[in-house]
Formats: C-alpha cells, structure tokens, sequence
C-alpha cells in the first residue's frame, strides 16, 4: 500500500558489518553439524547453473563466493555456531528476493535469511550448506509520518541509524538494544527482539504496524500498512514477528516511533541483596509511574568483568547488585522532582546504599555503555554459554545461586544481570572453553528449572538452531503441533532456515 | 500452565445481558440472509439427536431451544441483523466447548461463538442456522498476580467486572469501551477490541500475555502464558486476536494490567474547528506527553443528539467541535500542573474557546457519559448506519463531510466522532428507516473514499457478518490468499463462524 518516496531515500549502512568482526579470533568454531550432531535434510545441492541464475538476477558482485569472503556469514557473533555455505545473496530489492526464493523453493534449495548476525541461539547462520540471503544492502529508509510516527523502511536498515534518523525528527525507534549499532530492523522484527525499554514502549508485536514479507514460494505478502487501526481479517504480520524466518522473509518494516522525550534522566545505583532490587523496582513502578524508560540489574560479576576486560571505569564502588533506572519524560523539572524523590527515599530506607544520578549525555553513554557490554565482555575470558530466560519476578535470581552451587567444582563463573521490569534474566557461564561436559552439565538442567519456575526458556533471544530440542519445556504439545501446521501450510519444502525453530 | 486457583474464583455475571436488551423494540429486523442476498452453504442441520448429545453434556438447562429465549441471540445490538439460529449452547469449561466443537466438526454443523453480542458488524449473530456458543456461563477469574499486573480469567467475564476487581488491587484493565457494562473479555481479545485508552495502553496485540483456544476440531490451544516476554516459537495467540472466532474459540485470556494511575484528570473542551484539534492533538502530545491517556473528538451533532435523545447535560456551550482529552499520571500536582498549562496555552492561543477540567470522579464519569452514549443515541432517532475507519490525521473528519454534501437533499444525519490519537473515526448516518437506497449510496461509496485516503474500512470493528464483500479495499490478494489458507488449515470444514470475515 505504501510506495516508495524517492526523496526520502536515504543509505544507512555505515556500521552493519561492526559486531561481525568485534570479537573475532583467529580460532574457528567447530561446525554445528559435528558439535551438536545434526544430520543435513534431504535438499538440493547448489550446483553452478544454480550460481549462473543467481548471477544473472543479481549481477557478479551480489552473489559472493570466495570462501574466505563467505567465512564470516557462516559464523555466529559468540563463535558458538558455524555453517558450510558456499554462497551469500545479497538482493537489493523485494522483487530479487521474491525470485530468489521462487527459484529455491523449486529447486528445494534451502536458504538462511540473515540480518545483521548478532543473534545468540544460532539462528541467522547456516547450518550446513544452505544459501545465506544477506540484508546488507536492503537499507533504505522509504517514509516516516513525523505526526503520527510511522516510519517505513527496508529490512536491512541498521537499528542504531533509524534511531539517529527519526531522533532528528523528535522521535525514538520503540527498541533499543545492546547490538543496535550491527542490528537489522527486519532482524529485530523476524526474531521479537525485546531490548532495554520494551518496559516503556511495549513490544513489538504492539508497535509494527505493517510489514512486507516474502514466502517460501516467492509470493510478496503485502501487510505494509501505516495505520494504528486496522482490524480487516487476519493480523498477518504476527505471524513474521518473532518466527525468525522460518515462515517467510521480512523484506520491509512499518513502525510507531514514540515521541522523543524531552528529558532523559539515569540513575545507577549499589544495593546489597536481591530482595532489595525488588523492593527497589516496586518503588519505581509507584514513584516514577509513566516515565520510567528501564529498570535493569546486574550482579557485581556481571559488572566487574566488563570494568576489567573492556577497561570501563564504574562510576560508583563494588556491590553485590547494581540497577539502572532510566526516565523519559516531558517535564524536566517534575521528572528530576520524581527521580530525586525516589533516590532519596531509597537511601533513607537503606534499600539504596550508593548512587549516582544524572541527566548528562556523555555520562549517561558511560553507564548505558557498562549495561550494554556485559553480554559480549563475558568472550574475552573464553567460552560463554548464554541464557536468555524469563522468570517470575519473586524467584528471578535463583537460577544464577542454583547454577553458582552446581558448578562450584568447576572453573567456571556465573553472572546473571537483565530486564528486571520485563522478568527477563540473562545467565552468562563463562568458561575456559567449550567442552561437552560442562555443555550437559547445563543444558538441559536449566531449562529443567525454568519450566518448574513457569517461566520462558527463551525470552527474548529466540529459539534458533540452539533450542528447538528444548522448546517442548516451553510450549505443549498442542501449540508445537499447531506450529508444525502453520510451516507445513506455508513453507511446504520447509526451505526457510531449516534446522530452526521447529523441533523434528 | 496456569493451573485454577479456587480461591480466586469469583463470579461476575452482574451484567452481561444488559445491553443486549437496551436498544431493543418490538420491531424485529429482517432476516441477514434475506436483507443481505446470502445463501446457506451446506453444513449439516440440526437433528433431535444433536441436541440430546449436547444436552447429555450440558444438562437440559445449559442448551435453550426455546424460540423466544434463542430470539436475542439472533439479533445484534444495533437492530441490524438477525440470523435464524435454534440452539444455543451455554458451556462451564473448556473441556465442554472442546467435545461441542469436536462433535459440530464431526457432523459439519456451523456454530457461532458470542460474547456480549455488543459487535456493530454483525459478527457475533447467527447468519443462518449456526449453533449459538454463548461464554456468559465461561466467567471465573482464575489468577491475579499483583505484582507484575497479569490477570488470568476465562473468555465469558464481562470487561466492566475485571475492572471493578483489579482497580481494587491498585491495577486498571488495559483497554476500556464504551460496551465494557456488557462485553467480554474473549469477544474483545477475538475482535482485537481498540477503544477508549489505546492511545496510552496499547492494543491487545500488545498487552494480551497469553490465551488459551478450542480449535475448530476441538483440540485445545494452551497459550495461557502469563510472562511478557516469551520468544519460544511461533507467537500462536495473535492468529486469534482479532479473526473473530473464524480460526478457534478463545476460551481463557491472560493479560497484562497497568498500574491504577494515582492522579486521573479530565478536560472537555469547545473547539471551533477541526483544524484545530489537530493543533490540540499535537499540543497535547507535547504537553502532556508519557500522562496523556485518551485524545477523543466528537463533533457538534454527536454530541447535541445524544445529550438530546438520552437527557443527558452538556457542561460547557454549543460548539462545533468538541475534545476530551484525559491524562492518567503518578503525581497530582505535576500532572495538573501539565494539564493547566495546556489549558491555559489553548485558551491563549484561541485553539480551545471554552473548556472544563476536573478530577471528580462524578464529574469526570458525567463526561465520559456523553462521549460513550453517542454510539448507541442515534438508535432513538431512527435507524443507523455505522461505520468504523482509520484515515490518515490530516484527513480524518474529510468523509464527514463528504457524505454531508452526498446525502444532503435526503432526509440523514451525518456524525462524526472518535479516537484522534489512534486515526479512528467513527460515523454515524442516521436516517428514519433503512432503505435499500440508502445502502446504496453509502456502501461501497465509503470504503472507497476510505480506499483513496489509505485507510482502513474497520478500524476497530472488525469485518463480521458485513464487510467481507469490502475487504479488499483493505488486504490484497497476496493477504487474502494468505487468510484463506489458514483458514484451511486450521478450519478445514470452515464451521467457525462462517458467513464472516472472509470473502467468497
């Protein structure tokens, strides 16, 4: 229904290549295939006719080959994953995507859309030798409503410079992220990724409005729709948000972007015990109400080691826990009058041992940017198996002592910091290396734990290639089964990122 | 996963007829199929030993046969269809809408689930003979987590009651209507109800957490989820959010529930065009920002009729345009604070000509009184032609007017009301008696002006029982096509409220 506004053409791929190469070694991971024993489906198998149309759609340049060249789409950003592609695709537009995937669906090739790959459950790399269809260049912004806040744009525009660009325009993407500055608008959108103030502005399932997307077949599915409203039959697009693209390709992305506070204030504060971080988070629903942004924790491991291995500095002493409270709001006055009030009665009930409150941009990016890191730090010391989960808020913190208690004979470290506001905790085990055996020490004891706890074995990372064996503790039989229908009906050769989301 | 908690079981069946006898005469409408030109599609027919089976589930009394108590379950709300259905079923459990919809499925027998028949498209009557599935019985609240706000209840428990019982824990409903003393929490989460809050709250795409459904086989669904993130898989609850029973019945309903606000506030302004309350709107989202929880305009006929016609009081003069704007906040001082500049800002500037704030609740309750009657007013005057779209805002009262000089020289009533901050406009055409003329003139002449401003022919509605012929002015082939293949899939028999959403 939209159509493209020439003048609102914008390139936006400065940095979408960024978090491939940031914590690249020289050591290459084992593939997937071998290190999780998984057995190759019964696809085609690229042949160089295969290549010659692919040229031909696309030209020499967008069809890469090398191997060194297509090395880095094999592998994921935590070096957990690894596939055996022998070709990248990388389209411009949705009508070569469209005959991309007409092509492979005939043919049974399979094919893994990927974005900007910083996902962590293996999900936007190939596991064996299907077609990697990169984003990279399917990054052009085609409208934004300054009124109403939507913004249209390719799958492949990177988080962090849609954000710049409606910022100019006195709004904010509804998300945020630690990888926003590698991170694709379709990706976020393909995996439900859930971010730093989904507390405030809602998930995305309530802010995309529309969106365009490609099925297995090669049929465009036009949902691209700019309107808040709009209940005329099936809601679509839900189907693409969060299927990580194992029901189709989302090649174009409608969003609501919220108004662009006029005052931004963080606190980042010490306090002694979990139960105090609860106590804290209640406090901030009552006292801050509407303008709290994020409320997140990190444990002191969480924190210290990224202070030490990325060289951070930590604005206040060593504690046991730290939180970060963000505000948006429209009132200086009345929002910093709210924070105050809620920084000083924290101290005076001793809930809050140490703090530090501030409205200044640069020291906010300081604290924001501790925040952000914990999630890659963690690689500089070895291997880090990392868990996404979410728990009810009284038992959210249990999983980090039960695991701290399992593995206390081993040499490994346990941190856990994440979106209290959201119940959503990230549980990061840094090893020495990988190995086998702490691998079975863990999975799938954790996942064990979280069903007993009701929670989610995946929050907001998604199930991708790690998980579809453990799916089950998440959803009943009933839901799998309705799962297995949807792909059936829609994906019949199952071409799109096979080996994902869907247990066999 | 949520398993019944007796000891939060209550009853809240206060009022669930209410306005299912509040408009009504002694005129019955004419049949849908004969109004409409609709033919029967060949589902089975009600045989004696299909109401013994369904008697032997329910007992004699939870299966009325009887014509003159089946009679308001045929007729919708606003008098405008009428289906011919001899059964309607009353289940306790999910267990029994499980074995009816089983049995129906086996025997071809088309059923049509309803809640509070509060539906303006006629979705929840009868067309033909469907069985009638009536929730009034389905209406326990089963959980309530105070902490993080999630609410657990089944599908029949009026929207009103929640409200009534989560305000007492210090929580409010996420979505608020002008229906609410009638309709249903399944009737909103199957027709992806917008109303009144949306523009701070969300749609239920967003704040509904997890659902639980009867598939048209009778398999059960469970989603029942309570967290607010969970990326396991297919997002499965949104393909019954908003497809209005065609793809299963909703059963139970989890859903997120904000924080009673501490400070609500209410302003009803006179405005002396419409130009003018798109410059309120903006004002207001500058203004009040993160507080603002409602941005309705009504124009001077909505508002002059229905405080006519129902004996209502205006508290301010005669204006051609009227706004009610409503701020939900956590500090009274600062949010009267916002409130008052806004007021005084608009008055300075000539934008508001006249105004009241308050934050009596009587006061505030007369208020809203006038903007939720106008839907039903109209009744008193005739019969009236309703309709439900999104327009772009700078576009949004252009159809009023439209249809003002369209129908000038016939004797009609044309108003305009509705939802600003989401593009939702309602209008009204009232006339003393449906005539096929009438009809004529205004469908599909509006959908395809709606069509040319790039809006949606049902903002809020739905499609029902009629606007399928009109659906494409909406959805493309490509998502009509898509939605028809779910519907196979999912529906094979296609039992499930036929006649209604999809196209022939």
């Amino acid at each position: 229904m939209i159509r493209p506004l020439s003048l609102f053409i914008f390139n936006l791929n400065k940095q979408n290549v960024k978090t491939q190469v940031k914590f690249a070694s020289t050591v290459l991971p084992q593939f997937s295939s071998e290190k999780y024993g998984v057995k190759r489906k019964s696809f085609g198998v690229l042949q160089p006719r295969d290549i010659d149309y692919f040229k031909s759609i696309l030209g020499e340049d967008r069809v890469v080959t090398d191997e060194s060249d297509v090395l880095p789409f094999n592998i994921d950003w935590i070096k957990n994953c690894r596939g055996q592609s022998k070709v990248v695709l990388k389209p411009k537009t949705t009508e070569e995507v469209s005959k991309i995937l007409s092509y492979c669906n005939g043919k049974r090739l399979a094919v893994c859309p990927q974005g900007g790959n910083t996902g962590l459950v293996g999900g936007s790399v190939p596991v064996f030798d299907e077609i990697v269809l990169n984003f990279n260049l399917m990054n052009k912004i085609i409208s934004l409503d300054e009124i109403s806040g939507a913004l249209v744009c390719e799958s492949g525009c990177v988080l962090e410079n849609l954000d710049d660009y409606v910022r100019e325009r006195n709004l904010i993407m509804p998300l945020d992220l630690g990888a926003k500055g590698s991170c694709h608008i379709g990706g976020n959108v393909s995996t439900n990724a859930g971010g730093l103030r989904l507390l405030r502005y809602g998930n995305l399932h309530g802010s995309v409005l529309g969106l365009e997307a490609v099925k297995a077949d090669g049929t465009v599915l036009d949902c691209l729709r700019t309107l808040k409203k709009d209940n005329t039959g099936y809601h679509l697009k839900h189907l693409f948000i969060g299927s990580e693209g194992t029901l189709g390709v989302v090649t174009k992305v409608a969003i609501h972007c919220p108004a662009l506070p006029k005052a931004v204030s963080l606190g980042f504060f010490g306090v002694e015990n979990f139960e105090n971080i609860l106590n804290l988070y209640k406090r901030a629903k009552t006292s801050l109400g509407e303008i709290l942004s994020a409320f997140e924790m990190a444990d002191n491991g969480s924190v210290s080691s990224t202070v030490k291995n990325l060289k951070l500095s930590n604005p206040i002493s060593d504690y046991p826990f730290y939180v970060l409270v963000e505000t948006h709001g429209s009132d200086e006055t009345h929002d910093s009058e709210k924070l105050s009030r809620f920084l000083s009665e924290g101290m005076e009930s001793g809930v809050i041992v140490d703090g530090t409150v501030t409205s200044e941009p640069a020291k906010m990016k300081t604290i924001w940017n501790i925040r952000e890191s914990i999630a890659g730090a963690g690689l500089v010391e070895g291997y880090s198996f990392k868990y996404d989960v979410s728990i009810p808020l009284r038992n959210y913190y249990d999983l980090v002592e039960l695991l701290r208690d399992r593995l206390k004979d081993h040499q490994a470290k346990v941190y856990g910091y994440g979106h209290v506001g959201d119940g959503n905790i990230h549980i990061n085990v840094i090893v020495p290396e990988y190995t086998k055996n702490m691998y079975s020490m863990l999975e799938p004891y954790i996942f064990e734990e979280v069903a007993k706890l009701k929670g989610s074995i995946s929050a907001e990372h998604g199930v991708g290639f790690r998980k579809p064996q453990f799916i089950h503790y998440s959803k009943d039989e009933s839901a799998l089964q309705l799962m297995k229908d949807l792909k059936k009906s829609m994906d019949p050769n199952g071409i799109l990122n096979p080996y994902k989301v869907l247990p066999d």
